[in-house]
Formats: C-alpha cells, structure tokens, sequence
C-alpha cells in the first residue's frame, strides 16, 4: 500500500516539468533541429531541440507538415545498398562485429530522432496525434506509410502492456477524464453528464481504463460494465432511465456492453483483449458471486449483408422493409427470421481469409469468446434498426475455455457456439434443406464449416 | 494537483496485478513457450506464458541459462539471405510494399519475444537482471552480444527520458526504497542507517533519483547533493559527523557529491546528463538563492597515471611514496605538485579518441561542465589516497554556458576549464619551460590544447 | 512530499471501515441504545451501537425526531441542583477534588454521547445533518436549543481551523466534489457542467474550499477567484461566455468573487474570514505578480434600504422605479445617485450595535478589508436590479493594513474607506449640504463617523 | 478509490501551511498575547499570535512554563460565584435564555484559549507536548490539574475515534514514521533497523498503528502481530533471529504479541480497545484463513506479587530464588507450580475495586477478552525473568463473545477463563484443598470468585 502511495507521489514530477526557454530555436528550421537532435550533442542537451521541434510541428499548416514528412521519409530512411553489404558482411562472418555494422543498417534514422523527440514533456502525447496526421496523409500518398512503419514499432513498444495501468473510472474520478469518456464513447453515446452520472454511479455498474504513465489524462481504451441478474438482451433495459439498481446480493452477471477505443493515434496497438481479461480477472476478485462474464454486442454488419442477399430472398426483403419502418410492432412478425439470419451471419458468412466478415464478431471470438446468444429487439434505437434491424448477440468469456476457444479458432477458424446458437442454426438448415438449396448453404459448403463448429 | 493525485491513485494497479495459475504451463519446455509466446495465440493470451517462461528462467542454473541464450541468438535471429532479399527488392522498387516486407526481415525475432514477455507483471524487472546475466555470459562467448542488441534497442525505447520521473529522496522515503540507497551507493559508501540519515536530513541536503513506473521499487540513478556557503573541496569536511547544517538563507552552492547509476542490467542507457541538468533546474525554481552548481569529484585515474609517469620524473615518484603512507602531513610538501598535476592530468591526458583519459572527466565535460577547482587533500580516506593521492576536483555547471562547453567538447575535443585552473596550467608549462621540455608538454604538442582551452 | 503521499495513503481506511452487522440491536429502542452507549460497555464495543442510533435516527420521521431531542434535552441535561452544590464546593475548597466534581456537573451528559456517536463510520456527516434537523426544530420550540449548545460545542472543537485542509477545486477535481460545489453555489449560481467548466478551468481562474478530513467528500466552503488585469466592476462581463482568458503575465489581481457556505448544519462555525486569508497566501506564493487582493461583492441590502427611505426623497422613488424596470437604459441618468446612495448606504446605516446594516460589508469589513470601489451596473441579472438596483462593491484586503483595520472596526466600529468612496461621501455631504440637511446627515451625526474614517 | 486520492491530494495543504512572520509579535508578552487571542480581534487574526504564544511557550525554561500555567489556572478559571448565580437562573427559569448564560460560565475561559491556539499549523502536536509538561508538574502543585481537565476534554473530542486513522507499517512506510516505531516501542524492544526489519518484512508478521490526521508523523498508538499456525507461547521463539517465514496458507492464528502507547500528552484518552478490534476485523476480512486472534501478553505484576506472598510460602520463596539466577535449568522444578500461580494471579489477585491486580490483564479482560493459556519460559529475556520468572498468557478475542465477556467483567467483574485455565485453577484448589487452607483460598473466598468464572 504505502508503496504505491510513494510511488504515486513520485508521480507528480510527471507534470510538473516544464519546458525551458525555447526563444533562441525558434528560428531554427525544424529540418536543422532534426539533425541537430540526432548529434552527438543533441544526445546530451536535447531536451530543448525536441520540445522546438514539437512546438514548430503543431503550428504548421497541413502542407508543412506533409513536407515535414517527406523529409523524414527521404531524408531519414534505411539505405539499402548500405544494409544489403553490412547484411552479405554479416552472412559471411556471423561475427559481432558484423552483426553490430549490420544493426546500424537496419533501422531508419527517424526512428532514433522519434525517440529523441520523445523526451520533451508531454511528447508521448504529441507523437500520438503526429501519427493521427501522418495516417491521413498517407491515404494518398503512400510513401509515408515509411514513417509509419517506425511509429508503429516504437509505439508497440511503449504501450506495451507491461507499461499499462487499469483505473477504475466512476463518478468519484476527476471531470476533466470524465469528459474524455463522454468524448469517446463510440457504441452507444452518452449524451451529457446526467447520462454519463447514469453510467458510472449506481452499485450495479462499473467502467475500467488503460492508461498510460506518460499519457496520465488520456484513457487509451474503456469498457462499461453492467452487474446483472441473468443475462440481458437489450441495450435499452439496460440503460434505462429510472430502472432500479440491482442489489449486490444478487448480481452474478458481468455484462461488457460497450467498448471504445480511444486513441485512433495508436491504430494497430491492440488493448481490447488485455482490458477484457484484466477486467474479469479483478471482477471475479472483488465479486465472487458473478459467475458469468457476457457482452451485449452489436452485429453492425448485419443489414448490409441482408441487403446483399434480399434479391433473391423475398422474406429477407420484407424483413428489411419491415425494419426501415423503425418500428417494433412491423418488425414483430419477421423477428423469428431475423434471429436465425443474425446466428448464420455470425457463423457462416465470412471474409476471404476464413475469418467472420462482422467486426465485433471477429475481435470477441479472436479473444477467445463464444457466441452465448441472439437477441431481437435488443436494441431498437435508430442506429440498431439501421445496422442490425435491432439484432444484438451476448459473447462469452468462459474464462476456463477462452485460450482453447482461441486456439481453435486462430489454427480451424472454428466459430465457437453455445448449444441455444447451435440450435438456432440447425433450424436454419433443416428449414432450408426442406425447401431448396438455400442462400445460406453456399457458403456453408464452401468453407466446410457444418462440422467445425465448437461444442459449448 | 488533483491530477496527480488521480495518476497516483490509478499506478495502485500495477502491484495489484498477480499472475494467474500457471501450474499447467510449468512443465512445458522453455523454448517451446518461447514459440507459442510469438504465435497469433501468444498474443492473446500470452500474459501467463511469458510469466512462465520469467518463472523458469529464474529456476535456471547458469548452463540452462547459456543453453537459453544460445538458443535466442540462434534461432531468433536476424536471416541474411531473406534480409538482402528483401533490401534488394526495396532498393529497386521503393514502395511500400516491398518497404514492409523488408521491415518485417530488419528486426530478429527476439526483439518481438522480449516485447512479448514485457506483458507479465514485474516482467520489466526480471528483464534487466536477465540482461545482467547475458552481459556477464558475454564475455566469453561474444556471440551472444546478438541478443544484446535487442535488449539495448528495447531499454533504450522503454527507459526514454520522456518515462522517467523524479523524485526526492529524503528520510520520509519508504524503507524499503531507502535501503537500495544505500545498497547502491558507489561514490561514498554509507556504512548505515545513522550514515543515511546524516544525508538525507539536514536542511542543507539533498538527494534526487529517477525511476521508471514499471519498476518503482527501483530507483535507476540517483545523486546526493550539499547545500554549502561556497565551493567546498573537502569530502570530509563535507559529510563530516557532527558538522552544523547551513541555514536556508546561508547556502550559495549546490554540490553534487556522489552520483551512482543503480542498474547494472540498463548498462549503456545513460541517465546521468539528464538527472543532473533537472536537478539543476528544480533546485533553481524551488532555491533561488543557490547561484552555483558544482560538482565534488574524484579523479579516479590519477595515481595510476602518476604511476605510470613517476619512472620518469623522481619528484612523482616521491609524491607517490609519500600518498602511499596515507598519512596528509607526509604528504604535504608535495601538495603544490599534486594540485600542478592533477589540472595537467584532466586537461591533457587523453585516450586515443581525444577525449580526457579519466572518466568522471569526461563524464562531466562531456555533459557540458567546466573544469572549475582542483583540490589537494580533497579526499584523506583510504581510497582517496588509493586512487588520487587525495586530489579531488569541481566541476561547475554554468547553465548558459553547457551547450557551447558540450558543443565544443563533441566537436573539438575542447576541455573548457576556468580561470584558476588555467593559471594552475600556466604554471605547469613555464616552470617545465625554465627547466626542460618536461613529459606534460608532449601530450599537449600532440593535442595542440594550448590554444583551444575555453577560457570562463 | 513523500510524507504527504504517506498521509494521503494512510487516509483510504477512512472509507475503507464498514459497520459490523448490526442486525441484533436493530431492535433496541434508541433511547436504551443511549444509555448502553454512554455506560462503561459502551466505551468498549460501542462502534456498533453508535451505528445503530443513527440507523435508526436516520429512519424516522419528523415526529420521531422530535421525540428523540426532546428525550436528550430533558434526560441528558444538566442538573442545576447538583451543579449549584458542586460550584459552591469549589468555590468554598478550591482544591482539585473539587473542581473534578464540578466539572463533572457542567457537561450535560449528551455531550459524551455525541464523543461516541462519532466514533461510527461516517458519523461525523451524520451528526452536522441532525443539528440541521435541530435547528429548524428549534424554531418552535425554542427548549430545544439546549441541544444546539453540545452541537456547536462539539462542532467548535472538531472543525477547529487547525483540523481544515484547503484545497484547490479545478476541472481535474473529483465529478462528485464538483457536483456539490454546483449545488452549493450561493451567490451567482452555476446553471450547469459547462458553466461550472467556464469558472474553473481558464487559466485565469481559482476556486479554493476548506474541507475536514472526517467528511472528505463535503466541501465547508468554498471561495471563486478571477484572475484580472486591474480590478473588475461588473460580475456579466468578468463571467461573460466566450471572454478572453487573461495570460499569466497580464494579471495582477485576484477578484474574489463568490463565497459559499456550504454545511447550514456547521451554522455558527466560521471559516470564511481564514478561507480568504489562507488563499490570499497560497496566491502571494505561486503567483507574486498578483498584487492586489479584492472583491466583487453584492450589496444584497441595498435596494430594501432605499425602499425604506423612498417615502421622503422622490429622487430614490424615481431610482427604484427605473430599476424595477429591469433596463440599463432606464436606469441611467439614476447612476450617479446609485453609486452614491450605494457608498453612503454601506458606510453610514448601522444595526443597533452600530455595526454596518449590510451582511456582506459586516463580513469583509469585520475580516479587516477595506471598502475600496462601487459600481452602478455592476450586477445587471435579475436578482441584481431586485436586490441592489445592479450596483456592486469591492472590498480590498490590504494584507499590511488587515490587522488595523479589524482592530478599528471591532473597537470603535470605524469602516475603512478607500480615498475614491470618501470623495464620494464628501460629494454626498457636500451637494446634500447645499440643499438641505438630507436623511443621510442623521446616521453620520448620530454616530460621528466623520472623523473616524480610515485613510487608504 | 479516487475519492480516497482526490482526499490524499488535498491533506497536502497540511504541511504545506507556514506561519506568517511574526517578528512584531514576538516582543509581546505571552499573557497579553493570550488575551488578545481570546478577543473579537483574536478571532479573525488569531492564527499568528497562537504561533507567536507557542513559540514564546516552546522557549521557555521550567519556572516560565510554571508561570504560563499559573496563570492559566488562576486567571483563566471558572467563577463559582457566577457559574452558581447561572445556575440557579437556570433551575428557576429552565428557558432557553437562561441556558445559554449557564453555558458562559460552565466552561473556563482557556478552553476556547486552547482551541484558538490549535488554529496555528502544527499547534496540536504542540498541545500535546505542552499537557505532557503540565502533567509532570501537576505533580506537585496539584492545583495545575484544573487546565489538565481542558486538555482532557478537548483531547478526548479531537482524539475521537471518528477521526483517527488506521495505517499499515510495513517495510515500505517512510523512516521518519519507522524510527518512531522503533522509538516508542515499550515491550519488546526494537533495538535498531535489522531488527526492526525482521518484524516488519517477513510474509508472517504485520504491524498497524493510529494516526490523527492533525499530527501525521506521530503514530499514537501501534500494535505488532505475528501470524502463526496455532497459538504461540514464547516471545524469544516468536521473534528468533533466524525462524522460518510461515507461509500464507498455513497460518491460522494472528498473535498481538506488543501494544505500545506513543503518546504520553494523550494519557487517559484510550485507543488500544478500537485498535485491536479494528485489526481484528481488517485481518478478519483480507486473510479469512486467520480464525484465532489472540495475545502473547507478559505478566508484570507477577514477581511483584509472589514476593508478597512468599514469606507464607517457602515454595514460592524457592521458585522466586531459582528465577534470580535467570537460569531456565534453575526454575526447571519449580514451573508446575509457576504456572498455577501465574493463572491464580490472574484470577484471583484483585484491586480493592474489585478488579484484576495485573494492570495488562485488566486492559484485555476489559476489553472483553478472555483468558485463554498460561505458558511458563515465556519470557527468558532478563526483563522476562525479573517481572513474571518467565511467566507470559494468551488472551483471546473470540469476537461472537467479547461484548458478552467484557459486560459481565464490567457488570460483575468476572473474569472470562479458558477450560484449560480452569483446569489449572482447579488442580491449585484441589491440591491446596487435600493440603491445607492454603493462601490462595483466602482472596477466592473473600471475593466469592469460585462461581463467578465464566465458562470459555
């Protein structure tokens, strides 16, 4: 405890370190500065240099900075007439002093000059949204995509887990990180602080973190947690104005019902599955008697995959009709079909590489999840008619199959399934096979999945 | 304030982390662990699987250990053949295709798997003492300086300046930290707690360490400091049992006394530079009223070098005879000389590359210090009779002048001194030029330091 | 500061203690429960009967309350018969025999009983909520208010200043401390998330509240600061959406422009004269540009002054009619006239005990601050046409001249006047001279003010 | 959890708060200061003069301490004439006018002098050193003992358990809190860091202590625990240099084997009773593993006794020879009968208020523990040998019955006994019974304790 408490305070230089007076570089071109801080000198009394350089990089327009880039891309790239000698040197001897020539070849100098930048205070932060920029240049201009490459592997190293922190977040947490969960929420948006109060302060709810040390008022990525008696199917009974608070005595349910990303800056750095298990690992210490741990997920590529099959399918394209209508009542006689089209979905339609063509659905499985159960009407919001005709689905994280689950479906792309889905998509195909070769049995046939599909 | 305070809370965290039950991956082999750690499984799940293999290193003796090593350094390593492939085919189409491919041979393995194994708790720890251990298997068996690269690119990267973080170090520091302050000090050894507490104390003094958030028990580096009235040149007197403490509104100097890098296994990852030009910056915002930062320094190379000399020239010899009797009164007809060739030693003694032969020298003049006060009967320990004949030295951080002092250092090999020293030089040469071209001139002929001496 | 993080650590358990199960005594009649608590048992395991009275104190209703004070002011009263023959012992004696008796007679024994109530977690809150219930009970039926004594006794001793903590209150504090500083704002209320953002976030403005450490999550009070350039007459324009935030190096005054109290059950215990004075402190040192110290103060009995005195001065009628329209415009050719009635009104109408008639003014003049400057038009809300006809005040806390000022004001009631209100008393004096003896002479001759005026 | 930083961020202040300079004040005579600081002007500006009298207090020699007291105790007392005039208004009227004016004179004028005193930082650390010289000369002016009552009541309202604070000491708390424990330490003595290290460190012992939020640096009271499996009877091997740590799944009893007051000023304001059973309970809740909470308790009134009693007794006379020599081999023979003695002290050797002779035994029993087991070479310690012949006793806190036991010691002074320990009283009857009315009869029958021991 007491530990922590000094550590905690050691904390605070964190933010107390100010930049120096910068007054005499600011007439420094940044290009200058970068070589200047990648010098013998600019090793020892760099601070400042980097602090200049970051300075000059916010103020520039997009056209400085798309030069700034290029000249990191040509300026500061591997050589590789240098590399492929110091690499035939290397084959040749297999001696350290060859690999040690080889290694200087390896690396682009920009990746040093990142690092270097990084020692100003609060660069961590600016180097995320210099990325933020460079990713949008680089749509039409894929050279830069160079660069990234050296942002990517330096921020996979300093946001590597071991680095990362889990904050509970509540009502109790400063505003000015309260505003920033409002800000990102990305699944279902909380509209003002009486909404966001709604989520973070009754006894049944929870929301977690990651953050960085370096980046100490930037959550990087949160999840809301819903304390459950039973598992939910949707959205908008959980969120209910005016519901009541489920008692601690009688939750056993955890339900992830919202995950977002924070940083678009750290594209590629992949936190969700590290949040969700740290996430279960503390609940299950501090709660013993939630047993079950579910998602209330969206299946946000379902209507687009209906629209593509409702051509040949009319009752698909009533389905879709009824659900433009944005009314329950009309969707009412379509929803046994809608609960069997969002299991097949989820199980069979696939992308190219074998893996789920929904999103959602291929990160939770990724983890190790499974696919518990399909709801309609889960969530009758504008944006649930739109994206899912109101289909919702719980994935499990059964803690003692995640890994097997996992493993599965990395080597076989095996979809893990609980008996209720299995049954539902038996249905599917005893109903189809009644009627004719049906749309869904293509691709069924075509990955061989019939018999591939987990036991739960 | 408050954000700090909620920093603080939210590091609680990392020690609350525990590694899960491991007990069905404890007799799977290392290497085997090491594979599935750097599979697609790995990432998901790999958090007990890097604690595993954490787990069995440490049960290694030192052959499983050299057994471990070699299979890093061979089987994670760098493909020549697939590297100048690759760097052929960006050398002759550019884009970013053949850019990534070549990336992905650049970086052996390894790198990725230490990265991997970051993630269990504590792991950041066990990673440099890991470290530690292949620095010391190094030294017979230099193959294995391969591995080395990658533990260095990644310290480098993890141990950025931009993640450290201050703090004071006083007699309200936890124990348990306290403890490795006295473990680690290399300068001026503590004998005890009651040494400890005359440290850290007094109003008049200071103490400042860096550590890292993923190793807060740790500190990395840390340097004791003296508030004095003038610029002392007595070790003794300085940390002398029962000396009064200079009031607050005496104190003129700050005197960085004893600096000690703490983490054998971060060797190369240099945080000296930075801690000091910090301090100095904190001390100048919290203590106005301190106008001088200086060092008191050892000169740990003179009596070897005067060793080396003394064959030539009779009256070294006798100073020698005279220190070797570690008693002050013999050697104080003797004093001038020492003082005369201390100045020449730091001044003009230098290793093949041109900078100064002793290495806190260096160390100082190249963080851009001055060479300001030389010192006889600076320090009457046993050691300090041992090393330097009692000689001891200030280096004096003049702020506005550490960019050009460092600038001039890299690029010229200048050593800039003060006015007193330079006198002390002048004597050197004309009473050597009354008698006879004397050994100190030749270095300096050599060098043609005569006229490249900064004057301050 | 590792001290302070130490503190801080230790502080958690505060939150951490939890009531044992109390199940068995929730059926205990609370005033058995008094009893029991107050017996040598209870000076042992009286925790859980503590708990248990405020349980049960916290369920009932008015009547029930009632029914309880009613039982503590007869049952645990003092004994005047005993005390008589106790005091007259002591006076008679004098020895320490019988001055431990007598102290024995002069503490009702409800006073103990508070000592162990607060011994349950949480209690302290709970105990400042039942003297609220007190005090409006006390209303009609003033034998109650022998209660309130023990109250204000006990709440003297353990919200003594020596016990208070200040604290800066940002956007980086607490979501559930900044609701209550919403809730309790008292003087220009904050309407919302947003606006409180508006007055705490800038970096030109503060906000500072007292809190104990027994009620962590309860502001005391809590004071707004503006940071300005020159001292401000208008409350719209320095609250004014969309204003500019004045730079660090620009301001040199700190406005104090709204105190709240915010515990009505702490009534009587007063922390606004150290709240000012500890922040006028705190400021001096972090920001020494600052150099003047004031305030934006309401006049909140203005406008029922002038009411009183409109029957014989038409011009006042014509005044109050333009004000009641509730239009600057309306109101202008009044201004010169408001600003001073408004001087004269603070200076020259007293209460009875000849201490200014004005609540705000009795504060800041009773703290030892100065009456520097009045505006017309200073508040144009509604509230501020309603109760002072738009006209504001500065109050100026002249930290040298504090003292004197107090001792003044507390010896001969004398109001300290900056030079700029005394030209406009002497305006007043002097116009109203030439026309008649007005109604403002009475109060000045009456009282002899004229001479006892302080120079600024 | 954040609400807990957001609190340890604020209790920063504490320390931060400095007196203002008051060199003008400092000429002023300590007297006058106190009148003024208890006048209307002493309110608002009071924290400089507190500072100012407790520094002039703090510089004074014994004869002016005696003097400052004097003065206290004379001119700042309670009138009886008046207080008995108040009252009898009082008993006449019984309004609330009349109450109030009791009030005025029921309580000494110094009272509120020392609350006002307490404003000033760091004045109840002072407070407290100040009651410590006062109840040394009390002593002998035992006229002094009337401001001692003030110190008590105002100790007893600040020193509530409602304010304290439990805190881990472990081996990461800061020194300056350590060094106290090894100071204050008044059982088993901590003689320096090594062994204070070995108390704190190992997995199996832990240590918690109280501290008042106004002071702190200053633990008020501290306990030691070891965790065992089973019950300990011998503090050398509780505490040997050298013992293995018992693993956390295998201890199942938690042994408060040292209790120390720290703070002499706070005498007579009671902690251990809320310490113990608050520990209790923390351990209770973090080790659940942990089922028996006992002490290792000395017996210091036992030597003392059997001198007493050994005249009578040449057995005893014998043991007592044999425990001189400290000599474990020695008092071989004699422990049988050392061990019914000790339990027969315990028992049966009574105050003439009816309660246990042995001071630690009446502070457990009275906290309604009961007497769990006698262990003889308990102590070997020379301290061990001199106060008990080595005798030491386990008291229980078996929670389900303390409240029951410690109502029954304080209603009918019966003390709670173990089977075992009853036992051995029976064999002390028994054998004495077939010898002769033997001299342990005699305080049974006098106080009628045969039937009044209660059944464990």
């Amino acid at each position: 405890m007491s530990r922590m408490a000094f550590f905690a305070d050691l904390m605070g230089t964190l933010f107390a370190r100010r930049p120096g007076n910068a007054a005499a570089l600011s007439r420094v071109p940044v290009t200058e500065l970068c070589e200047t801080l990648l010098s013998p000198q600019g090793e020892v009394s760099g601070m400042q240099r980097a602090r200049e350089i970051l300075t000059q990089y916010r103020a520039m327009d997009d056209e400085g900075k798309r030069a700034f880039f290029r000249h990191l891309a040509e300026e500061f790239d591997i050589d590789p007439e240098k590399l492929i000698e110091a690499a035939a040197l290397y084959r040749d001897n297999r001696d350290p002093a060859s690999f040690t020539q080889l290694r200087r070849e390896t690396e682009p100098r920009r990746q040093e000059l990142l690092r270097r930048l990084n020692q100003a205070p609060g660069a961590t932060e600016e180097l995320v949204r210099m990325r933020l920029d460079l990713l949008a240049m680089m749509k039409d201009e894929p050279d830069l995509s160079r660069i990234d490459h050296d942002f990517a592997h330096l921020f996979a190293s300093w946001f590597n887990r071991g680095f990362l922190v889990l904050r509970h977040i509540d009502w109790g947490t400063p505003a000015n990180i309260l505003e920033k969960i409002i800000e990102y929420e990305a699944v279902h948006a909380i509209n003002d602080w009486n909404d966001l109060q709604r989520r973070l302060r009754p006894g049944d709810r929870r929301c977690f973190a990651f953050f960085h040390p370096a980046m100490p008022e930037e959550p990087l990525i949160f999840v809301e947690v819903a304390l459950c008696k039973g598992v939910p199917g949707s959205i908008q009974w959980l969120l209910a104005d005016g519901r009541e608070t489920v008692p601690d005595s009688d939750f056993d349910t955890a339900v992830f019902y919202s995950i977002s990303n924070c940083q678009e800056g750290l594209r590629g750095i992949s936190f969700g599955n590290s949040l969700i298990k740290q996430v279960v690992e503390d609940l299950r210490r501090d709660l013993p008697q939630i047993r079950t741990f579910v998602t209330l997920s969206p299946v946000p590529g379902l209507t687009r995959h209906l629209r593509a099959v409702a051509g040949e399918r009319p009752e698909v394209a009533a389905l879709l009709e009824a659900a433009d209508a944005k009314d329950p009542g009309a969707l009412t006689p379509h929803l046994p079909l809608l609960k069997k089209l969002t299991a097949d979905y989820l199980v069979n339609v696939k992308r190219p590489n074998g893996l789920p063509a929904d999103p959602v659905a291929r990160f939770h499985l990724g983890n190790g999840a499974l696919l518990h159960e399909v709801h309609v009407l889960g969530d009758t919001s504008a944006n649930g008619f739109r994206q899912s005709c109101t289909a919702m689905v719980n994935y499990l994280y059964d803690l003692p199959k995640v890994e097997e689950n996992n493993e599965n479906f990395v080597r076989d792309k095996t979809v893990a399934i609980s008996k209720s889905v299995r049954s539902l998509l038996a249905q599917n195909r005893s109903s189809e096979n009644g009627e004719a070769p049906g749309w869904l049995e293509a691709p069924q046939k075509l990955l061989g999945l019939s018999g591939s599909q987990n036991r739960s």
